[in-house]
């Protein structure tokens, strides 16, 4: 039994969605006329509350797509240390929109107004001009931590008070709506924009999408062109969207009950450094006593014997995520042989 | 009888392809586990000649990626006026390399030694280093010309002679192909890197590639992550690519023939002005006479009548194009359409 | 006697001029306290009836600082083919404002609305976006030729008609004033910038100057900043151009007679071909016989006998400048061993 | 009795240095002509011990020429949270250079290995790639702290260790020098490059210069004339270079006395909080009493009584700044009114 524990991002397309894409109706989107991917932007917008959406190939590409639109070259943007798009992305922010990307320390990944309070620069010609704030909710290297309604709408009110944009890095949204209980309207009602990941717990084989206002959608979709991330017959894509939206979200409390599973198993192991508090959706990080060894040393040992997960940030750190094609099963096993490894001599 | 000839990006997958693609093996190409995008970029890599190849979203930003990795900040690439990569690719080349387009006029979108001598600049800190020369095969707006052998071996002769290094978008590589007779191994031999794209003549929803050495690759797939181009199981559409140089390569002699049979009815019918000699491949650029009206009275009157083109570039110009979903009834009917069109007042 | 005619950028600050530099009154300019640097900035936006005025550090810095004010990123600019902007600035349109040049072909550097109809490019996604036309008045390599008043008129409505925004590098605006007779007022009503050099014939040892609304100024000056371009105590800089405006303006007639007696002399030399029709400022451009040999090679020749001019843009054109530091004699002696040269056999 | 706090960079050019500019012989720089230019930039080198030198507008302008000649577009620099490029320099890596900006804190604006290791991301497409380590010696926002020549070498060894260029932001080089005892030869020894002020301690009007080898240099020199800063007849401002490297470095321990006597004064006021031994140059940085009032009450205040400093980072810190404009007499009135401010109730 191979348990792939790496990302949610190697979930492969079931046979149902494979199925939905097969019979998708199609059209070229460049022109605006592939009716899948119409109706996708149009239902998730919808499912937002935002006036428009855009299919992008990547999440990525979306929050890349969200510099560019809320922000002019010469601007700066605000993210915790830990965010995606400050570590991930290439530096995109930096070669495409000719924007500042500064990391502010937050708490598990997340940012409160004390964190943000007398950061702003503007009005002065020495500063990159402060514009835009990126929140990540749920968090990804900080934890899978997810953000509370009422922090969110403190941090979005007072950064909208003092003339900040905000986006959203939503890539798992949907895993901190069934931990919090709240919609992503309610959510998405505090940013300016909102960019959500298909090809994480929804489990598609590619794509994101963008929402927000119609002015601000036209200037990400003008950047979606020069990325080279404007598709023609897309549809085939837009309807595993579709298909995952109806299906896949739903069943993401089974990965967090399957992560909340891991994560009480591993605590039990020796050599094992687990906050099992800090498991609040479908990520379980952990560390390895370094007398036992690395993080890279357990990564290696554990995938000889099938079970795969990440070592991350550092020595002793690792990630093992749930997701569509992890049960119950897999857990189980993934316990048995980190258990196997940790517990005799590396 | 609806008859889409407004470009080759409009085929829709068929349901061959959709097959192929719906029993795609896949893995999460991000990092590298994709076998069918794996499969896919060898294939081409091999079939052209060349060290490497990467999949891209779309043929812009295979282009795209490939003026970041044979260009650095501060150069220039040469280009004849009517390149698709000057016009069409929204200004990415200033916005994400930091490259100046510079515009050559020459031959029927076709560039030759004479075309380009004394317009290569360099050491002189006045200048953007002239580093790069792009040339298309077969040429898009300025007609689906195509080149010679011949002439593509002296004018990158003379490129490397003058240390440039030479890019071709070869979006539609193989329309030239089927016309000249020459292999694509033949042609990306005398280029540093090529594109294809598989959403035009190949008939694929979506998807393109490039090809050059490994190293310049390895700089390309980087650019790609920073586009936001990175997929995860893209196999779906690698499957499609795959697919397409199986089976849809050697029917675009077929596109060509219609367009031939396409021209010769439209010079048959009064208030068109056309080159027959100009209609290579699959591409009918035609002129209606100013006395009957405008380029986009035809496209209007045409569409009303279940015949789609585009007018282009001017009062006049209009496009048709030939592909996998037009056969000879299309032809006719069109050719019926736009006389009965062009023979009443307007 | 050395004679120096390779450019007016070759100028010496004369005694006077290093006298008053020597005496300005400074304070830090970053903090907007030069008093000298405030009183030139608004006694040149007085003189061109704009809002604001910013010092610059070089023409080339006032005309990027203007592309930045003017665009965003993705927006393209038009230039006629010989524009300084489009050729010897380095790129820099690219790199720092992510703006693609597009060089239009136009008369003697002169762009009229007939080359402009039909060149902008906007509302669709593949475009870069036409939103700048720059002008060069008087001109530089196109022959130092300059616009009459209704010409500029003409295309700056047509521009603004057709929501355009206009600048003009204005490095040499008052030679082509002092031709037609014009005010500089004239001139800067009809763009939105205007950048004018002080170190070309207005003698100054460096220095330019943008002239525009106070928001389009504002923003200019942030993109200074960012360039490096703010200085401290410059009013030692801005005395120079308060003085140069005040002596070196009504002098650059002489200049230009010069450079008509310089003309005539050529005229009068076997193996060279010049237009005497052309030379309206003080830049003389001729061509030497290729029977006789290359530009190169009189400019070698010549130098070897003290008398200094530039090769330019192929084989066989020459560029001579007259300017603050050439008077009659060094003319006569110029005229005297280019005929020493060119009589002789090479 | 003015005085002025605020910072060195309004320091006014001596008589003796504005008659060094007056007689200073010129040319065109930008053709490498100019005498003073070229003997200060070869001065400059030998000095620090490097190949080569090239003359900027500004500090700001000499660091953004070295990020842009020591790394290419999607790298990341990093440099400690306080440093000058980071804040100051108006987000220009990203606009200029497409280079990440990474902040790292540090102890008292230095660096050492320690906050450094495991910082490095390089070696993943999803990465900016560090290629760039960024030092402040002596350091501004930092409170005007030095190095230890064993610091520097310390950093700079691992950092060449493990493949990172490294830049000294040398703004304020010579003061630290003057603390230390070392030589700019052995600090600029341990880095790729390093940028030196003339308008800060040494009193010029404007300028600074960057060293490193030829082709890095030469690199350099491309970027500055991308940005506007190549400039004709600079010599003149070389000259004031010059005078200040023979005349005005000697005497920054001057500065620094002025500094020590003013923060010991400061200790004896009510409302005051400082840190003696954080004073080492010429930087005095002190918090007042919020039960007093705001950072800004004091400005303001003291500026009504002709003292004038700055207001800094935070509701409560004041920065005061001695140089060639301050004597001992400057610093007791200042002391004075601070004094007078203080005691009495806001």
């Amino acid at each position: 039994m191979l348990v792939e524990l790496r990302s949610d991002t190697f979930t492969k397309p079931t046979l149902a969605m494979r199925e939905a894409m097969m019979s998708a109706e199609v059209g070229d989107d460049m022109v605006g006329e592939d009716p899948t991917v119409n109706r996708l932007e149009a239902h998730v917008a919808e499912m937002f509350g935002k006036e428009a959406a855009v299919y992008a190939c990547s999440a990525t590409q979306a929050n890349q797509m969200a510099i560019w639109a809320n922000c002019e070259r010469g601007d700066e943007l605000l993210i915790e240390t830990t965010g995606h798009i400050g570590i991930y992305e290439s530096g995109a922010p930096a070669v495409i929109s000719g924007v500042t990307t500064r990391c502010i320390p937050g708490e598990c990944g997340r940012l409160d107004v004390e964190h943000l309070q007398g950061q702003i620069r503007r009005g002065d010609d020495h500063y990159a001009t402060t514009t835009l704030l990126c929140l990540e909710n749920s968090t990804n290297i900080a934890g899978g931590r997810t953000y509370s309604l009422t922090q969110l709408q403190r941090v979005c009110n007072w950064a909208h008070t003092n003339d900040l944009r905000t986006h959203l890095d939503g890539a798992r949204i949907f895993n901190a709506c069934a931990v919090r209980g709240y919609s992503v309207a309610d959510i998405a009602k505090q940013f300016d924009t909102v960019s959500v990941c298909f090809s994480k717990g929804l489990g598609c084989p590619m794509g994101a999408i963008l929402v927000g206002d119609q002015k601000t959608i036209a200037r990400a979709r003008r950047a979606r062109k020069l990325m080279g991330g404007a598709l023609r017959q897309a549809g085939i894509l837009a309807a595993s969207g579709l298909y995952a939206l109806d299906n896949h979200v739903d069943r993401l409390a089974e990965d967090h009950q399957n992560a909340k599973r891991l994560a009480a198993g591993l605590a039990e192991i020796p050599n094992v450094n687990i906050d099992l508090d800090a498991v609040e959706t479908n990520l379980v990080y952990f560390e390895v006593n370094p007398e036992w060894g690395t993080a890279a040393d357990l990564e290696k040992r554990a995938a000889e014997n099938g079970v795969k997960l990440f070592s991350v940030g550092g020595s002793q750190r690792l990630r093992a995520c749930t997701h569509l094609d992890i049960n119950e099963d897999h857990v189980d096993r993934a316990i048995q042989v980190f258990r196997e490894c940790l517990e005799s001599v590396r």
